[in-house]
């Protein structure tokens, strides 16, 4: 039972010893970025260390060509490497992680991290294992639905690393299988599920931000929402409680893409004061683009700092 | 206390799920290759792993030119990381190792290895902190005289790496202050510290094998050799009990380099069947160049491996 063994660890270790740990899984360009950015910018970048753990790759581009699987697959990586790495981190240790070069698709100088006071740690499969959930203090996954994704994962391929539209709608194809089976399953690990999404009974005008549903699973400790919000799911955020798909109670926070910055305003200051920490919420949550903010991103992005600083305490 | 908890660790861990490990220290060029070469060669590389642990570095070899210090400086290296695998592997576990490619300065894909029955580990620091110390079963400590070991640099270095004689007496130059301070104080750390060299008062003719002296401290219990040999020092062989450098009373084996086979056969067989192992002795321990057996290396071989055979019981 290694996982019982490094919970028990985590729990002598003393705890101005080891760092608070998040993971934030998902697919493919479905977010995990954009949410992590804004989560060290808020805490600080001497204080958090945010690091992608898609690099434990078996194998190179070439060799993956003559191979039946996609980098999705366990099998294409050093699970039992991650595992270490994550517990390490876990145990206040640091890492000499490998790393790979997107753009050349082969494996580069390793890089030598020390755990800061906080770690993110984004990617394809940090809930994959017993063992990878047991480092983490909070878990997230993101859940966008799939044309969301889509689309996503195809702006930014094009933009940013040289594909056509076509490569990459053959990958997202090529990849469905393994995503059904060794991505989405994490879902059901994550005290929080996070999906951004337009909310489909309502004919929102273009340009309104997307809508986030959060998932707040009873697995943590979740910030009291009941005094600020109501269960009418007519307003711009309400929380509601109902049961997942797979039947467990969870809470359920909605926040309208239309919601206004003064409503989102008032449950943040809320969330805010259940925490021992000075000052106000930090300003720049929910920053997509320089001055562009979404209000359904900022309260995701607080509740992960309201856990993550919980969690210091 | 690391060192105390790997030690725990290890004991508590069932034998049969964690190698027997070996350490093998010493300067450059000083012979660790040549040793390694033929335990595995008798263990058989399905049973046993070698690894070099000078992969660590912290810088590429550009980075190195503008820096103080040598690669023999512990700044120099991931010490920590290097412990690191070591408590790894002497656990049962596999790593991640980082590659350091000499023919370019530069480091390459890291190398998924696995611990086997046996590890050996070679290198410059292998004994260098308390807790690398902690992984061993056994550890030895190449030490020949500096004018052997800078011939046999210079022979190698020239050979097979490219320089000149000048460039690497240079190199010798450089290094020797670190060489100093860093790896020599390692030998007091041995349970066996192995010296190949000519046999001072003796004016043996060109081409005799060099003898070894094999400083075997009660550190670990050794093989019963005083039954076979006697402390008459004018025989090619024999025991003596003595004080090292630092006053520590230790057993010193002598094998002159003019030993016959037959002798050394005699003593290889009394070690061999204080083994419970079928068979003898491995017959191509000792063998410099195929077909060219040295007796005194192949004894320093044999006693080795007892450690680990006898550690495996």
């Amino acid at each position: 039972m290694p996982d019982k063994i490094i919970r028990m660890q985590r729990s002598e270790t003393d705890s101005s010893a080891r760092p608070v740990m998040l993971a934030i899984g998902g697919d493919s360009a479905s977010g995990k970025t954009t949410l992590t950015t804004g989560l060290v910018d808020a805490l600080g970048a001497d204080r958090c260390l945010a690091i992608c753990v898609d690099d434990y790759h078996k194998f190179d581009r070439e060799e993956r060509k003559k191979l039946p699987f996609t980098p999705l697959h366990p099998d294409c990586n050093y699970i039992d490497i991650m595992e270490q790495h994550l517990q390490l981190l876990a145990l206040g240790r640091p890492i000499l992680k490998p790393v790979y070069d997107h753009s050349t698709g082969t494996f580069t100088r390793p890089q030598y991290l020390e755990p800061k006071e906080f770690v993110i740690a984004e990617g394809l499969h940090p809930l994959s294992t017993k063992l990878t959930r047991a480092c983490f203090d909070v878990t997230a996954f993101l859940d966008p639905p799939e044309e969301i994704r889509h689309e996503w994962k195809i702006k930014r391929d094009c933009a940013k690393r040289g594909y056509t539209v076509e490569q990459v709608r053959a990958d997202l194809e090529s990849r469905e299988p393994e995503s059904e089976q060794f991505i989405r399953p994490q879902r059901r690990f994550a005290d929080i599920v996070v999906r951004f999404a337009p909310i489909p009974s309502r004919a929102d005008p273009p340009g309104t931000p997307l809508s986030a549903e959060l998932m707040l699973r009873p697995t943590i400790r979740h910030p009291t929402l009941s005094n600020v919000l109501s269960d009418d799911n007519r307003t711009a955020m309400h929380l509601k409680i109902m049961r997942d798909r797979d039947g467990t109670p969870t809470d359920c926070l909605h926040v309208h893409g239309h919601a206004s910055a003064e409503e989102a305003r008032q449950l943040e200051k809320s969330i805010w004061q259940e925490l021992n920490v000075p000052g106000g919420p930090p300003p720049r949550l929910g920053e997509i683009d320089p001055g562009v903010r979404s209000e359904p991103l900022a309260l995701t992005q607080l509740i992960l700092l309201y856990h993550l600083l919980q969690a210091r305490e």
